[in-house]
């Protein structure tokens, strides 16, 4: 083919044609139907400058990488191939989009969970910001241990204990108090490795991942085993996720009137753990339907991957491995927040794709270089 | 003003222009610019037949009634003006769409509900199926009453026999096979007095509303006292109102695999009531954010109600009065289904819209003259 550039056009107009090469370019020839070898008159070098320019803007939106932040590697093109399937009208894979609901774990899928649960770091916060009004907590486990830094010590304490902690930190007020509690914590809390804001530290291919997906008339979802409540103030801003679009652990509620004014009270009682068998529970009861994508980074997924990949037609497994030291953290089959050991296991008998972050990632979050 | 509906137009050219009138049509003389005091030749003739045709077009979309089922009476502008105040942008009231969220309760709502809950008549229907396989039902109660169709006498064995009436009938098989069997049932039954699906005795005006609603950029949940997993088969045909959007009582589930294969399995106990002040428990639950709107038409509705309605910012509550014993059921402040008293007595204080069905709607249900 030869190559259609023509001489004279400034240096912008033709900088889509000569990046394109006579491949790219030639087709717009045709397209423009100008004869480039006769001497083009002003007007139509304008005209075709003008074809140039648009179909670049074409080719660049066509072309544009939606996943910049993944290597060209096995999970992207799973991935995009997956996207590519479902979205194919008349394709044997097709789905309507009412079917394309995608649900994603949390913590260590969308964001770092090491070296421990943002959502224990926001009790403990919680727990130091009322300890004057609780002067018998200097004397009384796990708040003692918690007060004196010992985290350990604290969670020994087992069930009996992390359920006190949660009923001192995220019961006994309204859904709109302890709202405001988290959206201003979540604001200025920070790592206490990177010094970065929490918010900072969500993955930026799974940002993109979730835009990709959208784009493509997906719902996104979070199914998480955190708080519901603790995750709804901010994943819309930082994830694009709706509040009505997050499943995770419940306490009770209570509705009463205060002064009139109907509140609803968190109770210090357990309504769901949305956790490992707890989360097709939590997908049946807030979305209805069988996702057709699921990506988790544990044995807490497992389940949720289970009952998202056993599902007819086109199904899609995604498992995080957390194999960054430099970048992230790096841990596998056993680890301080959890295990990835039969979810790993159950990928290759699954045909699930399983990131690995150093390999398949060339960035891990948004704001700063890795 | 003049005229400007020129001679020599075909009828259906002219139509529009015609039904406007001077007032109407006056305008589109203006925007076309043809001077219709002079001999318009041929082509211009065939301009400004378009204009008028693509101007009675839009004419026709903005000036079409979204509400024909309701009388031109009070409900009905209230429920057109809150809509219009709530998306003119930059007006004082508007809201974005994301806040747009409006809730209706289901029976005697959207559908009637006398002389009893569809959902007990599913119920009973479905003992009646599966007594053969239950040899022991002949003397057990609640069963051997229901067997015997006196409905009284086994809804006198108060919650203990309607546990056990839920038990057999709503639990002890996976979700999916729970609902095939709604959706085979509801595809056939019929109402006893009227011989009508149920589902052809939803209200026409209520369909009405939802689709307006949606058309202005809302989101329609039920929230109804009835089973999520009882409705959800069915609603988004029906209403258009999908699985994630129903917010309703639910029983325990369990993942288990079975052969390898996961599944929901229901279990006999419940997990949530959806009624009274379980209703805008279970709005926050699912939904996370405070209504705007809410309709309901009794006491079970009264919280929902009173939630929605005292949040800040534009607000409507809308409550069904059923006063219609010609075209539908008459019954006031108590019914063999529930009361409707505080809700009513409510409505007076906080401004709530009443609808009259009597009154206020042309037409009850969809298919058939009312």
């Amino acid at each position: 083919m030869r190559h259609c550039c023509p001489a004279g056009l400034r240096l912008a107009e033709l900088d889509d044609c000569a990046r394109g090469g006579p491949e790219q370019a030639a087709p717009l020839c045709v397209l423009s139907g100008i004869p480039l070898d006769a001497e083009a008159p002003a007007m139509k070098i304008r005209s075709f400058a003008f074809v140039v320019a648009f179909a670049g803007i074409i080719a660049r939106a066509a072309a544009a990488d939606p996943l910049p932040s993944w290597n060209d590697a096995a999970p992207r093109q799973a991935v995009l191939d997956f996207v590519a399937r479902v979205t194919t009208e008349n394709g044997p894979d097709f789905l309507p989009p009412e079917q394309r609901i995608a649900v994603f774990d949390n913590d260590g899928t969308l964001w770092a969970e090491q070296p421990a649960y943002v959502q224990l770091a926001f009790a403990v916060d919680r727990i130091r910001a009322l300890a004057p009004q609780h002067p018998e907590w200097a004397d009384q486990q796990p708040f003692q241990a918690i007060l004196a830094g010992d985290l350990k010590t604290a969670l020994a304490s087992g069930e009996k204990g992390i359920a006190e902690i949660l009923a001192a930190t995220h019961a006994g007020m309204t859904t709109e108090e302890f709202e405001r509690i988290v959206a201003d914590w979540i604001a200025a809390a920070r790592h206490p490795q990177t010094g970065r804001l929490y918010t900072d530290m969500v993955y930026q291919p799974m940002l993109e991942l979730l835009a990709h997906l959208r784009a493509n008339g997906f719902r996104t979802y979070i199914v998480s085993g955190g708080g519901t409540e603790f995750m709804r103030p901010w994943t819309e801003r930082i994830y694009g996720i709706p509040p009505e679009q997050v499943v995770g652990s419940r306490g009770k509620l209570k509705f009463e009137l205060r002064d009139g004014a109907p509140v609803l009270l968190k109770l210090p009682e357990v309504d769901h753990i949305d956790d490992g068998p707890g989360k097709p529970v939590g997908i049946q009861q807030m979305i209805g339907r069988r996702p057709v994508l699921a990506c988790g980074n544990s044995d807490g997924d497992l389940q949720m991957l289970e009952w998202t990949t056993a599902g007819e037609g086109p199904r899609f497994g995604l498992v995080v491995h957390h194999t960054d030291a430099e970048r992230e953290f790096a841990y596998d089959r056993a680890s301080s927040v959890g295990r990835l050991d039969k979810a790993l296991d159950a990928a290759g008998e699954h045909g699930w794709t399983v990131i690995d972050m150093r390999r398949d990632w060339n960035r891990v979050y948004p704001t700063a270089a890795d």
